[in-house]
């Protein structure tokens, strides 16, 4: 494999695809599987078991050979009809791509567009459904806002969206197993993920965690989809037989990685050691003078974004950690390209990942000029492992 | 893992997953990479500027994270307004799948169905577009049909389909990369393929090689579709930029894969080496006292499929085989279950194999009484590769 870099060991610290835990890696060196024989059928109705507990649902998970945005699409193919109302809610670049997706599919569409840093106000969705004239048959949104950095208060949104009689449609590709997100707790009709995330498994497959109620639409609207037909795969899962050639190397390593986050460590402290890396993050981030990007959400679990200072060229910061350092994260998309730095905490990560990410980000910021002291990152993630007893690591 | 088997070393002989090299296996636990880095665009570029050498075309070859049939998907999707008049011409399982795509689409089907074990009548799809009444979009065919053996004659299709101003889209899953479909010589508009199958790789890629002209029918046809969108997947391509999250695992797999294809043993080794090793399974099926089922095509060198003896519970052979002797083979599908045996020659397949799975047919075949002479099949594929010259052995 080429490496352009100078050095050889590389931290690979991004929020999709995300480290992945060696068990989950070498299960992908194994002989592969014939997709129809016993041995797979076992890894593939545990996964299909297991599933449903990741995501607190009674519901069966779709499963999608496809990107997380595979299972967006499977929403968006499977309910919106042309010309039916739909309002998407977004604040960032993933929360567009539900915009994108409903007008690809015909939908009427009322995108109401929040700042790229700040939440989705679930008042704006209850005026919007007041507004508008006959039914809305969905609305969008997402729940961690990759892009940012920002959670969205999904109860709150589904509260009001089902109290107009819609239904809410979830993109959780990058929360889901990180941030709290009880699906049936909350009442949620449809919550869509990906497997390359805080589920620790290489990118490849899209869920959709579909509620009876929103299963009973999508039959009402037939046709126009095959690929990610919710029916035709409902079926097929519940005969243990995937509608087409499952993708049997993920499944494997799915497999593993569930049997980690339900059984080795358990959801509740998953979400737990998600909590502490991203106050360590903020703390570290406020330690080495940068300002936080969006609000100072406790529950924003998944990544952590910062200003990149004015005075330096923060475009390069990214280039430089990853370069220089062999330290790979995020920098800013679009508009915010060269002005924010993302620190990822979502999946297969430990505390020393999130020193070695403040302090990597430390270092390139003080070759490019910025005045900090060095180990203010550092030692202020390490201030907050100590408050909260022990440096956190998954199972 | 669990292994339900008596044997734990295992053969898997199967058209789909198909046995992986080890290279392609270990390439699949160095750790995952971030799409937007420069090691995987490295790759990524790579496999792209690679692909089109298989396919034989100088059109870009489109990437979909998804089966095969994702790759047949974007063809009905790009190409089928609702109402369009549209030919498929099925000789089995999966030349039904372009039906069940062109109904979901919305076409207006005319579905020559031939015989399962049959190939595609190339006249008979020349009599229906001159009885249609007004153009026809697209017909749709299959390369080789997988749950047959048959190879359809897809030359000639196209000489027939282009003559009367319409476009041929091949579903070459099964065939590209084991029996020779120069697209551009021979001028097929649309092919489409997966990883699972020649390409020795796990599944969850699926390709399409488009033509600039389907491109452009396309294009005058936007809208409901947005993951198989050709146009989006072309420019993003283009930039080295998958629209969505690629499949990072999956093309660090096809990288190493793809330069054991073209770079180590070369296409044509390759297609000459398939060519041998179902030469020697159709000696095999026939000194075993098998009747072959399809025609004797010496080009359908993917899969060779024969009767099962009438006089033996055919249901059990390709379980006995599995579980008694710990070799995978496929048995019929649909009305063909427990009728027919299919022994695999695509992708990471060598003499061996061949050996083996005809012995282990043998060794089921005896069990349930059929009279057969222990050897007999080994004996002829033996005989095969010493005219050859060798035994037939991937790179």
């Amino acid at each position: 494999m080429s490496n352009p870099n100078l050095f050889s060991k590389q931290y690979l610290l991004t929020a999709g695809p995300t480290p992945l835990p060696p068990r989950v890696l070498s299960i992908a060196s194994e002989p592969i599987l014939y997709h129809r024989a016993p041995a797979f059928v076992d890894i593939y109705e545990r996964v299909l078991a297991n599933l449903p507990r990741v995501f607190q649902t009674s519901n069966q998970v779709l499963v999608f050979g496809s990107s997380g945005s595979g299972g967006m699409e499977s929403a968006a193919a499977n309910l919106i009809v042309p010309g039916d109302n739909v309002i998407v809610a977004s604040c960032g670049k993933f929360g567009q791509r539900w915009a994108q997706l409903a007008e690809a599919f015909g939908a009427n569409l009322h995108h109401l567009e929040f700042e790229w840093g700040t939440p989705v106000d679930p008042a704006a969705i209850g005026n919007k459904l007041d507004e508008i004239d006959g039914p809305v048959k969905a609305v969008f949104t997402t729940f961690s806002e990759t892009s940012t950095g920002v959670l969205n208060d999904v109860k709150a949104i589904n509260e009001i969206v089902t109290a107009a009689g819609s239904i809410l449609v979830v993109d959780a590709v990058s929360g889901l197993g990180a941030a709290n997100l009880p699906q049936d707790e909350w009442g949620i009709d449809v919550v869509v993920a990906g497997s390359q995330k805080a589920l620790m498994c290489p990118p490849g497959l899209g869920f959709a965690s579909v509620s009876p109620k929103a299963l009973e639409i999508a039959a009402q609207n037939p046709g126009r989809r095959f690929y990610f037909d919710w029916e035709k795969t409902a079926k097929g899962q519940a005969k243990g037989n995937s509608p087409f050639t499952p993708a049997v190397s993920l499944f494997m390593a799915l497999d593993v990685a569930l049997n980690m986050i339900l059984e080795e460590e358990g959801l509740e402290n998953v979400f737990a050691r998600h909590a502490v890396l991203a106050k360590a993050a903020r703390a570290g981030i406020k330690a080495i003078g940068l300002e936080r990007f969006g609000p100072d959400n406790p529950d924003a679990n998944v990544v952590t974004a910062a200003w990149l200072p004015e005075e330096i060229e923060g475009a390069k910061v990214p280039g430089r950690m990853r370069d220089v350092y062999g330290v790979t994260i995020a920098g800013g998309q679009d508009h915010l390209k060269g002005k924010i730095a993302r620190i990822a905490h979502c999946g297969y990560f430990g505390g020393f990942d999130i020193i070695t990410a403040l302090t990597a980000l430390e270092m390139a910021l003080r070759d490019l000029g910025f005045d900090v002291t060095p180990g203010s990152g550092a030692g202020a993630a390490e201030q907050v492992f100590a408050e909260h007893g022990s440096v956190p690591q998954p199972a």
